[in-house]
């Protein structure tokens, strides 16, 4: 059965052999090693896959095993996840549909290896779209007067449902402290522009009126400061002066639905790791 | 010979037609005609190329005939170019070299239908690269209290040999009101980063702070507003965790020289119109 | 109401005034007009977009007109596309699913805008998606003894329906001649490779094998000549040694549907323009 | 001293433990590890970066060391590079100037860590470029009756100035098996399409006639199948039916200029290894 652990801690030498050499002794194949040194914060990162044979026993202690003998020696801040655990996946939405079916196609096709216990919106409009797919839909509507009631329904739901992360698939409200708290960097969003350029409402209004001969899209983890969370993924596309802002539109929905896809799937995956408001991503 | 014409001017029906048949009636062969009409703003803009028999007496009178016939019926502005006539292309730098070294070897190589005057430099620092190239070269100081004596001996140089446009080679020194009056949207800048992100000084490092996954370089014409000039042209690469701020900077010296030499080149073909701080590129 | 004209015929001075001159006498108000000359061949191409009043009585005898006052003088081969008439779409597919995923998810939303009478595919596993979508679907079994009768069902199905255009949306099958004959330069393929690279079967393996850097895709009218008909678009994306020839598949899949869709896209406008086995786009 | 160090090796489990601990012994801290599986071909690639103090005794023996305790025992091919010695470069010229140019200006300003030499070329066109930088400049005219000659005066000239690597910069000779089996996988060269398509002469004019919407540029080794050797680095850029065969070869200049660099900077940084004819890129 196959491990992957995330390592980040403050850099120092020995730690790449060491950690190579714990697996090693336990009967463990490292599959895949990744590392990485922030020179300027003098800060290690490390992501590795360990294959054990199915039932080791090593496996049961294995958690115990590293705080002792690696992750106390070295500060260690880490993680453990075993292959055979699919996380647990909910989408929130309101009105924009591209990325919802676009997520809901790649999940029906097997390409997104989660459970998705359920959709949340503030809005009717996609209910039709979770029926076809057979995905609960609760329809959760928020208002500012009763927006922190709306937040603790969101949150029982989701702690129900033991829900491990939330996608935001183009969900036009602001995310309260109280989610990113208990969901900290596993919050996906979708930004529609090349961040930091044209955070906030309407970029490709503003994208538009600044003549850009490019536009983009960007997904982030969610983080208390609008659209200034740690980048996963970007991309862009090229406009010119013969693109209206309905054209920057729907050109950004094929860049939104893919960047947002890419940025889950890594998620996924485990291939990010976040530190100092910036990700590593271990492709 | 070839001519070529720009027209701005408000939206109506007919204009097409009346431009065509006009050249048409004079005898001119229409090459190409690229036309674009911003709806919002109502304005019409065309660039059309016409090829007029060596000597044809209808090319002495046409600017006359043009305002006569098209110009006042229709309020437009315009711009007639002749392929005869090379423009005079006047080169700004600072320290760095590689757009310098980039521009030169087009030149020499016959890439840029231009006559190059001169560089001016506020250091000492690339004559050997002009002197290589066999262009004269003139250093002009810039400080804080000299700074009009300054503008006032490049604006003097640029008048005595006639420059046409200029181009901001990664001149490191802000452009006064004056020099941008003299020559307005014929000052092409390169900024090194995607703008409008990371407007102002050291755009690689707060690329890097702000953990962006992809940097840019934008090539606009220079106006008051730092960096918010009409932009030409932009190009992206993409980065990652690994890369350093230098890596940023090697990167993003390549996409640079790419970038600002793309934007020289339409600016020299007159494929470039600027209206409400926008271009419209007729490619 | 809105009328798109295609044209291209020998290039000769006077065509764009004559063409433009004609739709401003009998009141039409030209929105766009672009034009192209391969200098080569001496062919001149123009896409003209015209707005006339509704149920203005000129529209009635328009394309007798246009025969008799334009097409004859230039000889010219043109068709003209009212607004109002919704193109009718075929789809036809195999196995993949993504393709028809991204099509009928587009369809849903409103961004195509056509009447999708039927899908056809010669097996039964995506029968479930239109089924989700509401669009009948017929399953036409392709054996090589009676591949001659499967085309003459496929043929009548699409008579039945006044199919206008078919999409192959990774239809694993080759068109026949039959087809092809009957629905010339508006048949859409999506191959998984950068033409002319990789043509034929397993494209996804010989890139890998070959070790390229890069993937693409390209979206083609379908011709005799396999994967070598007019190329409508094309685009690609990084690789690496990292990722596995499955990895290629995924990361091509998001591209086929991306690139596919856009063809798409320019057939319904009116956008595309075939000559030599080549496409003109007006974008 | 930095030492970097590259294997490749029969997969089996502990390498990476073994080779880490191994230098970890002996001192030496890593910096940089990165490795690849090719799961099909069964094969391990590592590539790790090693910092030991200046005058570290261990660094003296550290070949046969490797050998005895590393290279035998898990049947590696390997290669040891220490930072402090400078590759030779020799540059192959015909009479395109553009990336000569690119590559003498990134020298001149310090951006290849390299000491070139000397220029060969089959002509006289480009001595004043090689006069102008100031690098020696050969002229070795190539016939079809005296090759032979002409080869192995290259090779003389190679051989007397120790050179470690070629770099052909659009040198329009098909380089001799002699020269090849000298120099394996240290000939770089740069091929004017998307490779695989459009190997051999006259790239630009295929893609043109093929109608492609993206042309590209190809780094690789050269191998004795011509244009088919292990590719180092591809890039791509959009082309339209406005442009004509001229203008793909200008676009192209720039795409060859920066991915022949690219190639030639990861080689000179022992970034690149090379397997079954493919590469495998350590960013």
């Amino acid at each position: 059965m196959k491990v992957t652990l995330h390592i980040h801690c403050p850099d120092q030498p020995g730690i790449i052999s060491t950690v190579t050499q714990f697996f090693h002794n336990r009967g463990g194949n490292i599959l895949y090693l990744d590392q990485h040194v922030d020179q300027e914060a003098g800060v290690f990162f490390m992501r590795l896959e360990c294959d054990f044979a199915e039932n080791d026993p090593e496996l049961h202690g294995l958690r115990q095993t590293i705080t002792a003998e690696l992750a106390e020696r070295y500060q260690m801040e880490w993680d453990l996840y075993q292959e055979c655990i699919r996380p647990r996946m909910a989408i929130f939405v309101s009105k924009y549909n591209h990325c919802l079916y676009d997520l809901l196609s790649r999940f029906r096709s097997g390409e997104l290896d989660v459970d998705i216990p359920f959709i949340i919106s503030n809005h009717e409009d996609l209910r039709h779209i979770a029926d076809q797919f057979e995905i609960p839909y609760h329809c959760i509507p928020v208002s500012k007067q009763h927006k922190a009631e709306a937040e603790a329904q969101q949150l029982a739901l989701l702690k129900e449902k033991e829900v491990d992360f939330i996608v935001l698939a183009r969900y036009m409200q602001i995310i309260s402290p109280l989610l990113i708290e208990a969901y900290p960097n596993r919050i996906i969003n979708i930004h529609h522009s090349f961040l930091p350029a044209f955070a906030g409402a309407k970029p490709y209004h503003a994208a538009f009126e600044r003549g850009v001969k490019i536009i983009g899209a960007t997904s982030h983890y969610v983080t208390e400061d609008l659209d200034a969370g740690p980048i996963i993924e970007q991309d862009v596309t090229a406009v010119s002066h013969v693109h209206t802002v309905r054209d920057f539109v729907a050109k950004g929905r094929d860049l939104e639905k893919i960047v947002l896809a890419r940025a889950v799937k890594l998620h996924i995956a485990h291939k990010t790791m976040v530190y100092n408001n910036k990700t590593v991503i271990f492709y």
